[in-house]
C-alpha cells in the first residue's frame, strides 16, 4: 500500500562532488494543481520524518487545505523513502553514502516542482525543524519563485549549540559497538534507544516535564513509560545510517554555504524576497527564538512571531500540541491571505 | 601526595537498607576552627568533582577566606575518594555498590562535623550543582544548626527534566557494550566519551556557544577541540560505576524523601530556618530559575537571586566564568555578614 510516488532524478551530483546514481525523490501531493499553477505549497519533511508524518497540518478548513491548494511533500534524502543509505546499492550503501546538504535536497525538490509539474511560482514553503531549514533554503535559492515562507522551529543555519546537541545524540548511537562504523548486520538497537533517550531531554522543555505533559497531555502512565514508549519508540525502528546521514545534513545546514552566497549568511538572508513569518517556540531548547531574531534582522520582509508555549521544540511537532497548532495554523492562513 | 584526610564512619546504614562497611569520608579543611567553634563553612562537592575541584572559590580576600573561616569540604560518596564503587572491596564493589542518597551523604557529613570537630553550629553551607543539592539537605535536615545556605545552580529535588537529561547521558555510557553492566575490566572509554559529549550541550547555554565562549573565553581553538579537550576530558578518566552511583544520587535527590518529611516537599522547604540566597543562572538548562523560584515560595527566609549570564550551568562552575564568580562571591560575603 504505497501512498507516495517516486520522481527519477537520474544521476544527481551533490555539493560534496559525489554522485547519487539513479537518485529518487519520494513525494506525495494533496489537492489539485490549478490551471494557473499558482496554488502551490511545498512542505518538506523533518528530521527522520516521512511524508505521512507531515500530514497532521493538512486538511479541510485548515490553512493547508487540499480543496484550495496543491500541496507537495517531498521526502528528504536519507529518510528511507527518497534515496538513502538504507536503499542505495553498493558501493554507495550504508556508511559510504555521500554527504547530502539541505541545498542538495532543495535543488532536487526544485527539479520535481519545475520539471514534473511545470510550476514556476510557489505560493508558500513551510516546514517544521529540518523542514524549516529546507524552507529557508527555498527562499534563498529561488527568491523570485517563492512568494511566502513560514519556517517553524527551524533556522537558516545550524547553530553551534544545536550542532553540539546532535553530537551528543550521535555519540550515544555510535557508542554501541554493534553500530560497527555503519557496517552493522543487525540494527544497533542499544545505540538507537540511547539516541532516543538523549533526544528526550531536548525535544520538550523543562516546564513541559515539570507540569507532567507526558502524562497529562500525551497519555503516558509515567516518565519511564514516556521515555521508552515515545522516545525510544521514535528512533529504534529507524535505520542508523539514515539517521546519521540526515544528522550530517542538519549539522551542515547553512543557506549561504554555496556558490550563490559564498558563506555570507547575512547576504543569503537578505536575498530572501519572500514574505516571511519566522515562528520559533519560546521554550525550544535547540532552536531558541534568539537565532530567528538575528535572522529576521537581515531579512527584508520577515516578521518574528514567537509561539508562547511550554512544548519546546514540539510546539509544532507532529500533531502533539493542539493550542500551538492553532496559533501556527492561524499564521499560515494570514500569510496565505496576504 | 595525599592532600586530604579520611573520617572513619564505621558501618554506615543507608536509606536503602544496605550497609556501607568501614565507610569513609574523605575531606579537607581550610583555615582554623576558632574557640567558639562558630566560624564553620561546609562546602560539599559537585557531580563527579573532588575537593580540590572546589577550591577555586576559597582564598584570601574572597568570601570563603581561610583567614576568617574554618571551611570543610566533604567529598561525596561515589566520587572516588570517599567510599565509592571503585574503592569498595567485594562483594559490594562496582555495580553492586548500594544506592546512596544525598540524605545519606549529609548524614555522614554531619557525623564528621559533630563527632570529629565537636561543631554545633554552622555559619554557612554552600555548593554548586549537586553541592547545592547537599546544601538544601543540610538546611532541611539540621534546621537549628545551619544558619545560612547559599546553593548555586542546584535544587532541593531533582526535577523531572533534569532526571531525563541524566537518563540520556547514562544511556550513552551504557550503550557501550564494554561497560558490561558494570563488570568492565577496562574502562568503557567509548561510553565515557559519549557521556561527555552528551553533557556538552547541557552544561553551557545556547548563547555561550553562539558567541563562541569555548574559543573566546576558554581558550580552545575550535568547537571540536572543546568537545574532546574539555568534555571528553572531564569524564573519560572517571570511573563509570562511580559516575553512575553519583548519577543515581542526583536523580533521586529530594530533601523530603525521608522520615522527617515523608515526601512532603513544601513541608521540608518550609522547615529550613537558615537565611538563604538561592542563586540559579538565568540560562542554566537543567536547573532553570523557575525551579528555585518555586522553592523560594515555600521557604520562610529565602531570597531568589538569579545570576544574569550566558554561561548556563557553568556560571558557578569550577572557576570558568570570572564575572559570575564575582557576583557569587559578593552574595556569599553579604550573606556571611548578615
Amino acid at each position: 500500500m504505497v501512498d507516495y510516488k517516486m520522481f527519477e532524478l537520474g544521476d544527481f551530483v551533490l555539493q560534496c562532488g559525489k554522485t547519487l546514481r539513479d537518485a529518487k525523490l519520494a513525494y506525495k501531493t494533496y489537492g489539485t494543481l490549478n490551471d494557473a499553477k499558482d496554488n502551490v505549497i511545498v512542505y518538506p519533511t523533518w528530521y527522520s520524518g516521512q511524508h505521512y508524518e507531515n500530514e497532521w497540518l493538512i486538511g479541510e478548513g485548515k490553512a493547508l487545505d487540499p480543496a484550495k491548494y496543491f500541496i507537495i511533500i517531498p521526502n528528504m534524502f536519507g529518510n528511507g523513502l527518497s534515496t538513502s543509505p538504507s536503499n542505495t546499492p553498493a558501493p554507495w550503501n550504508g556508511p559510504r553514502f555521500p554527504n547530502v546538504t539541505a541545498y542538495d535536497n532543495v535543488k532536487a525538490q526544485h527539479k520535481l516542482v519545475t520539471e514534473l509539474f511545470g510550476i514556476e511560482t510557489i505560493k508558500l514553503v513551510t516546514g517544521w525543524s529540518m523542514g524549516g531549514l529546507q524552507t529557508y533554503h527555498w527562499g534563498a535559492m529561488y527568491p523570485d519563485m517563492v512568494k511566502r515562507i513560514l519556517p517553524f522551529q527551524g533556522s537558516a543555519k545550524c547553530s553551534r549549540h544545536n550542532y553540539v546537541f546532535l553530537e551528543g545524540a550521535k555519540a550515544a548511537l555510535q557508542a554501541d559497538a554493534a553500530y560497527d562504523y555503519g557496517w552493522y548486520k543487525e540494527p544497533p538497537t542499544r545505540g538507537l534507544r540511547a539516541f532516543g533517550r538523549v533526544y528526550a531531554g531536548w525535544g520538550l522543555s523543562q516546564t513541559f516535564y515539570r507540569v507532567e505533559g507526558d502524562i497529562k497531555h500525551m497519555g503516558y502512565a509515567s516518565l519511564e513509560d514516556f521515555l521508552v514508549g515515545f522516545w525510544e519508540g521514535l528512533f529504534y525502528t529507524r535505520d542508523a545510517n539514515n539517521l546519521l546521514c540526515m544528522l550530517w545534513t542538519w549539522q551542515n545546514g547553512d543557506i549561504s554555504n554555496n556558490e550563490m552566497y559564498g558563506g555570507d549568511l547575512p547576504k543569503a538572508l537578505g536575498a530572501i524576497k519572500a514574505k516571511a513569518i519566522l515562528m520559533p517556540a519560546s521554550t525550544d531548547l535547540y532552536f531558541p527564538p534568539e537565532d530567528n531574531e538575528i535572522e529576521a534582522g537581515h531579512m527584508p520582509n520577515a516578521e518574528l512571531r514567537v509561539i508562547d508555549t511550554y512544548w519546546g521544540h514540539f510546539a509544532g511537532g507532529p500533531g502533539t500540541s493542539p493550542d500551538d497548532i492553532e496559533v501556527l495554523d492561524a499564521a499560515l492562513k494570514e500569510l496565505l491571505a496576504s
